[in-house]
């Protein structure tokens, strides 16, 4: 069974409450438990980890190179804008990164530093952008015949 | 039933030839079947419209609107660089528009001039992004209960 | 009798329906017919040429070399951006060109790279643009005694 | 019976005998008589008032409050380069301002900081430029049925 | 009674040690017992939290949400150059944030990105820029009739 | 006693109409009342100079030098963008300089090219700014112990 | 036989009669008779393309392909500019491309962005910039023993 | 008998008591002084004014026209940072401009806009940079054989 | 006897197992042995001190102040790019700081915004680096006659 | 008969061992006996001058105007970077000057400081950029009749 | 007796026949001769020293300061665009340099990356730009009292 | 036994004179003598070449490929800001390169242009930054097992 590292980057944790015209009222909770469902139903596990710091988002990354996970799907949130040490982390790691985000960056003005140490980029579908993430990760882990 | 125009940018067309590399092997004409296919199986329609001069693009959308369909996916492709025209244009129609590339562009340090029209972005996974944008532009126009 | 060329560039045939906070509701058939009233009015004559297509505002322009025209009005709209063929193309011509603008552009960020090549500009004022255009044409090429 | 405020900016006191290849020979008397002799043919008053101070320009824009009057056409000359203290002071008054600019300011690599708080600009034409926005402000403020 | 929570950013608990040209002489205890006073003498509670980790100061934030707080007042301190997760959390949280600095930036050519989200900014007058903070938030929160 | 200039700059004069979304409605006269009773109150003489010319400004603080004020705070306003020439004066003059703003000119992407010659800077209080600076400034020139 | 493609871009057509001081009186008629008389001369053919249009000249690229052509000779005139587009379609083909321009880009302060996919740049030499082009071209695909 | 204008940009009134370890403690009137002492030395005429104010400058040297100077000299002082409009000025006068300065510019980091409408630039001597200046200026209007 | 500190920033605790193409196969446990193993010999002492989180580095740095080290040898790793909180740490210690880097900077077209608070920097000479900056700070602190 | 200037800017002289795989294996001497050679078969004399020193290279040009050369064909080399001085010198040299590369600087993101002073330019080619530029120089200080 | 060295920088040994619409007619030799004159008339001596090495200079401003010159007046010509180790030099060596040239170069648009190492700049006045730079060096290593 | 090639460039042969806050008092012969002495400790041979032109360096670094040193420490000094041509020439040698400063550059704000060709930089030890590049070069030639 194939194991899914999601991390969730700085304020994601107040999900729900935060900016609701740009994030939606969905809580952190219940994204969770929309996302364990989603693993419940196509057969893979996943484990969700939050954090504001950096820093702590390198050591849990490093330590899920010591439990073999398949694949990392990350919404960098408050760690896009300057998260250079996180991007080196990215290169260092063996497993496939896929970064999500909410909303369009581009129609905000942003960039992702993160960004071109991932496999792909998924941006402006509300919490649909974490589902398609990791249907674009089973799918890279394990790809079907097109 | 939902109609969604599927429009290829400049150099689209030459798609299995021109470095494969970066772009894979499957044929302009292999990936029309494809897209096609998804369209029967999820019970939509699709049409597919390929050219390399930016103003030809300007006229499909507009005529799109009398047409009625219901949302547009499109690898900008040559026209990321300078599209400005069919920026103002994106702008202008009332469907919305979701921005598909092969390639993570963050990697190759482009930017798509008109992804800040977009509904959302999803670059990186070859072929696939075709498939996960029809997909999320399925669940934009209708969406399911998550 | 003075002839004079209207170009409608990229996106002005969809005037009307676009964004008419910015453009209002008049649309492009009636324009045309506001121009022909006033050609008529004032004993010139005019054609109005629209397209979506750099290179063929380029072709229109040379066309005109021939047939002998007294001047160019032209809205470049979507042809401001990055339109440096045609800057290029009306450098060469030797009709005069007045560039005209339905909005302010400045109080848009934005700026034409044709209109260094335009004997005067005029922004700002929705389709009356256009009129004060043809007049500054008419007084431009045939000079009332102030 | 619409009165209407003609500013001249820091410079063009001196019109007529300042750059003759760039500013005609016209003086600034002469002008003067000119625009008068406009506003009697076309039944509106006109007051115009030359500086080279950019605050005294500020102090007369709030006189003309208290006037009443229906409209600004200025030609902010030397204070287009730095005059951001009158361009605040523009979007502070309530009546419509047209800029207008003997010579074509992109032909000449120059930008208006004053422009984008303008209903719209006029440029190019000579002292026809100050006609054109006389013209352009009488149709603003009592817009004619086109 | 209002509860203000004053967040020191990163290298101010070293304060009163570190360049004492810039920063004076009193300690970060000393300061602590004189903001303290200034709470009781004005009849309201204040708590004071120092971190050097901008990842604690967000969570900080987000639990003084729930804990009902009227005000922030923060010299983010080293946060100010690259704080941007901490930006996006100051956007996000709903009560009303003052920035205070010891130093005047503008003269020693800095500049805070976290500035731009709060109702104002202190800065250059030594420890009193903290009690200058206070009153400006007491007065924000609970507006005196001038 | 101590003697307090208060220099108001560019478009000050017309507070209270001008912009009343950023600037509130009380009038240029209602704020010298206030500013006058503050004096009284806390025992110190004020004078307040309005002005839209930098030049008069730059020569009411060179004759402030002469009537030995103890110290200047000034809203630079209009000549916050380019009063390079007050600027250079600023740093000429021997009494402190305090600078308020009524709005946060960060929140506005703004930047006063004087600041860096001021004591302190107080932005985005409304008028509430004169009188932090104010009090900045009797703590400046008369520090209490703290 | 060695095939050659000479392709002129936007402008190119309107040679001899535009801008005669940089680009002589030459008409493209004779250009095209000089061009045909140097294949004859050295024994290969050559077919000569114009087209204003950026797309077209990436259809006439792509089709190239299949006719096997040995080489492509391009003044790209007025696509120098912005021609992105073109620029990956001749990343993406298969023969050499050699760039021509009759005036010294650099002379006129100008860069052409498709120069970087060349195998080499001829410029300021007139028309004969063709037939040093042409030359290049012959030896780069059949290298004689120097 | 030659008839040269001194003209002292803003913050000169107050030299002697500015910056002394910059300028020097020269007054403006020991100034004065030596420079007539040196008109009468050489036998021309001189007049020294003094303004802070931009548009008066511009005025003083429009009405010069009219006396028939022979030349300016000036001190742009406060005007250098963004005098465009005294710039666009010394532009239209007839008589050369010689550009002087006490300090040396380049030393400071600084640039007068200024500079390029003049005959020549003297910086860095102190006061003997106006003696160098009428200097220049004499043997300019009036060339010695060398 | 010397006390030094070593500090090993982010992602350094990875070492020898992250892009070791760039950083070699020794881990940071065989690295530790041989530091410690050069303290012994050389005869001073040695902690080591790794962390992802700048702001535990700064905790870490002002804890060294009481403990009365001698000079800190640091590789800030991925502090380089954004570790301006640090920085301003660096700057407020009073201990030496010599930075080291395994690879050359230049090479790889980065930069430390570190390195200006520096003694000195040794870079490139993968962990042989490490022991060049325990010498230059055992030089330092303890100068030898040359 | 014709006298041609080849001249060999900074690290020419070591053509052949230096990076053979932008530069080939040809050497100087090589390559100096191949242009001998054509310059004989076209009947024109040649002299080649190898430096590494920039002043060096002025001051053989401007010996070469006592000379009376026809033209000069120069691979700047080392000088393309900052070659300011001899830029100046090749501005004010009376004979036709030539720009060759062996490589095509486009590709490699270069640009000439010199290439503006050329008649025209010619790189990518290798050592055969050197033939056809002889040969684009005898032409024009000869034009055949096309 | 006052030894003053004038150095001539590239490209000034060409004086005379170079651009004489720029640097007039009078060759080196004749300037040579009329700074010998002024020196003989001043009863001060001079040196004059042509190079178009910049490390040549650099060679002869070391040896200078063994000689025990006074004052350094220099002209660095093509020097003065990337003279960074002349710079350095510059600032090393003891006795006092002005730097001159015969045009002004704010009208040409360039700036000396030297001038900020000099006391003073004169520049614009032709060959007589070399005689004020010597009384203004006579002036400054020997004031006059004014 | 190993030979390395020392080379001093622009200014460093005044060594000792030159800004001694900077650079300290020992000469540029006592450092040679310091030098020599380390390379028969450490049983090496070592030539110390000085030069202030950069292309007397280029000539030195080609001639020593034939003389077979085993490796190049640099101070580059004066070559630093601009020295591209020596930069092109460290690229082409086949022995290693070192480079070592004496000052930390990055303190005083500047950067090598060369920096990017070294196996690795010393920074900001003064002389004992040679001795801590020729342990490292030895090192690197000869690696000891660690």
């Amino acid at each position: 069974m194939k194991k899914i590292l999601v991390v969730q980057g700085a304020n994601m944790a107040y999900l729900g409450r935060r900016q609701p015209e740009l994030y939606g009222t969905t809580t952190a909770l219940e994204l969770d438990a929309m996302l364990q469902a989603h693993a419940r139903c196509n057969d893979y596990s996943i484990e969700i980890f939050y954090t504001h710091v950096e820093g702590e988002a390198i050591s849990r990354l490093y330590r899920a190179v010591g439990e073999g996970i398949d694949g990392l799907v990350m919404n960098p949130a408050g760690f896009l804008y300057a998260g250079y040490a996180l991007r080196d982390c990215l290169r260092a790691v063996p497993f496939p990164y896929i970064e999500v985000h909410m909303t369009n960056l581009d129609k905000r003005g942003m960039h992702s530093v993160l960004a071109e140490t991932a496999v792909g980029l998924i941006a402006g579908f509300g919490i649909r952008s974490y589902l398609l993430g990791l249907e674009a990760m089973l799918a890279h882990v394990d790809p079907p015949t097109l």
